[in-house]
């Protein structure tokens, strides 16, 4: 937990002087006042983030964190455990949809095993961060330990530490874990106290009556272990996940290191949760790049005051959001840095 | 009008067979069927319109229009109207934010003097299609001539047309003009049907009192010259302007050569407006890229079908949303074609 306590300690609260010299630029930019939006905000909000009136940003890296899940064997998904360690293989090799749009937005991405429950090919480009084969079935009891669940958030802080000397002015967080949806929606409830029907959705593809039975396990998991809403630690340890808790992990060294956090859906969102459970001061570092369908997002954005950018009915998870979240802030950046000033430009002014 | 006609004759419905190939492989890449959301649809969408089931975009041209209006005479506008040739002069110098937002996204952004009510200096990258010295003012006679509200939009075709032996893969659409929501609210209480006060905003910056006199104004303007919806036409030259009236020419254009047309915030949407009422054809080769802060904005959309890809408060103009659009469907068609599918990727498909 030392490692944890530490980064909740350091984190800084925005750095006002510099976010007020970002405001009164875009204020003298060749624009009406405003009329760039949340270009804008975000602008001035990574000036506070990094202590810098005039932020540049040159690497990006998109943590994708993957984690099977005890409770699959209730039936709460779609597809097969086994799809988890495939897609891994699939973003090792380039294929999926976040490696596409990671390299359209010129970002890296850095792959790891938090608690894929199969033992993984090595590979060079694969963090083997494991933590255990897959969590316990949350109905029958705590889906981790709680030794196990600090390990997850520390493994999270130190992939982001291993990644420092290569440059990361930008971070996006992403997941992979074939369940996932069942015990983020399990932490929404537990930590926002919304109901459990109110937070849950159809995942990858439930039916109807699936989707009935993944409520009901959620509530019985919640009622059985009675996780304390006001330690993360402990919710995160009785109906997480590996992935959720390195994401949260991830999410807590960003604001300690001041990089921006951009946020992709549900699950991500629920590792903020956990994050800002642990440390409050978290909450000004992270943007959220997408409102998912995943209905319990929009809860989760709501609980922790974020405005999300985007909205085409993402619900893929393992970063992709959060690629073209990370495409807006640039492009927020650019507006601040390189557009004229309307003495520069020699344009009058409103009257 | 030959040359409109011989556009709205030209454009073709789109291609199914090759949205059905795409619609087809969307749903063998790997990861759940109708999970990217928007991102799938818009690479459905480009098929259709460029008649390839892989089509791929190199070449992105943004075409930035401007023009004056005789209206300001009324004071609808908290700027004077010489911002708008020293605006095409910050344009011309690369320090504007569609500028900045053309460059972030590798797109060329064509410049052209619709009508500005001044003489401009010469510019190897103005393109000169002035049609008059600005617009009348609409509440003393008819904001422009019939004839020349068709030169406006024959000459929105001709910048396209000049464009084409460099290559567009995709446009955008893009407008500066102090004083043009004014029009653009008439021309969308005409062609929808709604009171004025409901489609008309604040523009770049006026307060209250200012707002209800623009209400006015265009209450007045259409009451005088009762222009006729069904005939777009008449509606341009009545309470219209030449760069909207180009802007319109700019997205006939785009239908006819079967090129995706993504079109920014009011403005443009005024000039859609205008070009769907030209042709109805043209509605499924347009993307709208954003949803502005203008109110009368969501009306069009809605006239339209159209559901905006971004909703970041902007309020800009001159193509800033529409190169944000263009991001993102570079970012549909590189999931496209980039993906890998569960076969060669070797991932168990749903259960």
């Amino acid at each position: 937990m030392e490692r944890i306590n530490q980064a909740i300690s350091s984190v800084k609260p925005l750095d006002e002087r510099a976010m007020a010299e970002a405001r009164k630029r875009q204020n003298d930019l060749t624009k009406p006042q405003g009329s760039l939006g949340q270009l804008e905000s975000l602008s001035i909000q990574i000036a506070g983030i990094k202590g810098n009136p005039r932020p540049r940003i040159i690497h990006k890296v998109i943590f994708t964190l993957a984690g099977d899940h005890g409770v699959t064997q209730e039936g709460v998904s779609a597809y097969p455990s086994e799809v988890t360690p495939q897609m891994v293989y699939n973003f090792l090799r380039g294929g999926a949809g976040i490696n596409v749009l990671a390299r359209h937005i010129g970002a890296r991405v850095v792959i790891a095993d938090l608690g894929v429950a199969s033992v993984l090919e090595r590979h060079p480009d694969l963090k083997d961060k494991k933590v255990a084969m897959g969590t316990q079935n949350m109905c029958k009891g705590p889906a981790i330990s709680r030794e196990q669940a600090i390990r997850s958030v520390e493994a999270g802080i130190e992939l982001v530490e291993e990644e420092l000397t290569k440059g990361i002015d930008i971070l996006g967080t992403g997941d992979m874990g074939i369940g996932n949806t069942t015990p983020s929606s399990a932490i929404t409830a537990c930590i926002t106290g919304a109901d459990a029907a109110f937070v849950t959705g159809k995942g990858t593809g439930l039916d109807d009556e699936g989707w009935g039975r993944k409520v009901k396990i959620i509530q019985k998991a919640l009622e059985i272990h009675r996780p304390d809403p006001r330690d993360a630690v402990d919710v995160l340890s009785k109906v997480g996940g590996f992935e959720i808790g390195g994401i949260a992990g991830v999410i807590l060294a960003g604001a300690k290191y001041q990089i921006p956090v951009v946020i992709d859906g549900f699950i991500s969102g629920a590792a903020a949760l956990i994050a800002a459970s642990l440390s409050p001061a978290v909450k000004p570092y992270l943007i959220a790049s997408h409102q998912s369908v995943e209905q319990g997002h929009r809860i989760i954005l709501e609980h922790l005051g974020l405005k999300p950018l985007l909205n085409l009915d993402l619900r893929l998870g393992e970063g992709t959001g959060a690629a073209l979240g990370i495409f807006l802030v640039e492009a927020s950046l650019k507006v601040l840095n390189e557009m004229a000033t309307f003495s520069e430009a020699g344009v009058s002014e409103k009257a």
